[in-house]
């Protein structure tokens, strides 16, 4: 590991300590090195405060002056609360910039570096880049396409069963796989199920976590079967979503409204995934967790709306010509056309295995 | 580490380089140490040559006197072609013996440390035991049970699928995951499919490895549905037996056999697997790589037959309700009761993941 990498994972370990506090802006990190001594650390903390830049800058003082500035993000170059960033390095008087991932936003991409370069700061970039983008891969997604980045979630046993024949799925995975799954809920702006795990379920799709942030409930429901006193209905725990096609009852539409469930149409038959997801990114809800059957699941995988896969993988077998996997509909026909996942990670959570992977078309990992 | 264990591993290291030929014998190596110097190794090479100890104690001559042995098995206590080896050591003088694992054979187990200790020598166990035991797993079972050591292999989607709704299979895994399946048949004494992987695959079952071994083929074909012209017929590339069930066209097992085929009656309609690895295990088959459809595979879980898992998981996904999966069958029907698997392994082979687990009540694992 060279000082160039020990730095900025220093940035990184900064920017993501404040995980959680900064949306809808990136985790960013910065620290300031001159001499072979650290004189500036800063990490963006909050909307509307100060840049990661600038907590560091302010730290190094009047250090920073032939200094070396090491930043997650490249700086930005637009006129915020703070200033663009970029000009107050060059203010600042450093003589190197380190940069791990360019602006997501191909639109202002390379001009903070390009103000950083015109005043003669020496620039490198791609330090710890793929880190540095997977951090804050929502988002990297969200601000260009203002759409959720969408996360399927499922667990299953080891021959890929998410129930048996019988549909009885409780429990697949252990207490520590669970916890990991209300954290993910945590994280994310809204989580959606299809109706029929309301209906078997009456599943309440909060996060059982101290201190855990409930997310919106989404319910794709394109005829509104839900029952009137599903917990997502009746509970009041979080705000809840109901998308629906063109085909349902309108007296029911009404109860549901004024048990203060949010009702939204879209055309056709079933719901229009799309539609759906520039309605939740309209309202600045960033980040989708979809805890769908296979179905649901299936659609999404389908249109090629998700972003990435996160499965917790039991050790046990189910076994069943007719158990459900977590991916059904009609697939593929020929295994050359299977759809394709990267950037493959595998931990161990307690007995359980949690798999992480990308949909290579999901978008942000070009 | 401490120095028993540098010592073990380097015994287990040498026990393992003899890897396939050793058998029907155990693999098993052994290292002498007098006053921090190495002064002996040694590692079984080949059935009727001497144990790994008596190799060792020759190395080490008269420094063997007052020394310690590291032996990865249980010395034995019996009268082979080299006497036993427990009364070897005694001879030589050995003040201590670090042995991993005790003899799997509950009938003579702990035999060979009552020697020693009757001797005066100090003996330590448990050192590696579990890594001495996994790499003797076939001859573990088989010297106690006679039955070969049952290992199902299949390779799967993250979705859990084998194959598309059309039975596309064709290529899941990598080039690099499929090398190694090549290597699984070539560490295996036998291999075992169902009869309809031969009519939809004419799959041939041999090892596509410069010198690689053929296992013996062997077929479940209740009803001999087997095709005349199949591979695992005609090809002549390694052994083929058939095991049917008691309804089967008697002519058709005579033109089988006259082309080289050995059928094999077990009572009943469907084969009996208890029967057939009786019948494997009383030729010295000591090991049965099971590449059965998903209700081969499923027949030898529900049995309680089969002893590992290993699953290669392609990055990629085929979805489909009607795809199969890699154990279909009935399957269990509350969740409580799926079948648990043990000691967990996983590590990435090319793009894919290998994961090896073992059935609880498989048998040598106790």
């Amino acid at each position: 590991m060279n000082t160039h990498e020990t730095y900025m994972r220093l940035a990184l370990d900064n920017a993501k300590a404040a995980k959680g506090q900064t949306r809808p802006n990136p985790m960013v990190g910065a620290v300031i090195v001159k001499d072979g001594r650290i004189v500036g650390i800063g990490a963006h903390l909050k909307p509307g405060e100060p840049h990661a830049e600038i907590h560091a800058l302010r730290m190094a003082g009047e250090h920073a002056e032939g200094a070396t500035i090491y930043v997650t993000l490249e700086p930005c170059s637009h006129h915020g609360r703070t200033g663009p960033c970029a000009e107050a390095i060059v203010r600042a008087g450093i003589r190197k910039a380190v940069i791990a991932a360019t602006d997501p936003n191909p639109l202002v991409a390379g001009r903070g570096v390009r103000i950083l370069r015109d005043a003669g700061i020496e620039v490198i970039q791609g330090v710890c880049e793929e880190e540095a983008v997977r951090m804050n891969e929502v988002f990297n997604k969200y601000i260009v396409s203002k759409r959720p980045f969408v996360t399927i979630k499922s667990a299953v046993t080891m021959d890929g069963k998410t129930a048996t024949r019988t549909a009885s799925s409780r429990w697949i995975t252990s207490g520590e796989a669970r916890e990991d799954v209300h954290r993910l809920r945590h994280e994310h702006a809204a989580i959606l199920v299809g109706v029929d795990t309301i209906i078997h379920d009456d599943s309440q799709l909060t996060t059982r976590l101290p201190d855990g942030n409930n997310p919106l409930r989404v319910i794709l429901d394109s005829r509104l079967r839900i029952p009137l006193d599903a917990c997502v209905v009746t509970d009041g725990e979080a705000e809840t979503w109901i998308f629906t096609g063109t085909d349902y009852d309108r007296e029911k539409k009404e109860q549901l409204e004024r048990l203060g469930v949010k009702i939204i149409t879209t055309d056709g038959e079933r719901v229009d995934l799309e539609r759906m997801l520039d309605t939740l990114g309209s309202h600045e809800f960033s980040s989708l967790l979809v805890e769908g059957g296979g179905r649901v699941n299936a659609s999404f995988v389908q249109q090629g709306l998700a972003d990435k896969l996160v499965l917790y993988m039991a050790p046990k077998l189910a076994g069943g010509a007719e158990a459900p996997t977590f991916l059904e509909g009609t697939g593929i026909s020929v295994m050359d056309e299977a759809v394709p996942l990267t950037d493959l990670q595998v931990r161990q959570l307690g007995p359980d295995l949690k798999i992480e992977a990308y949909f290579s078309k999901g978008g942000n990992h070009g």
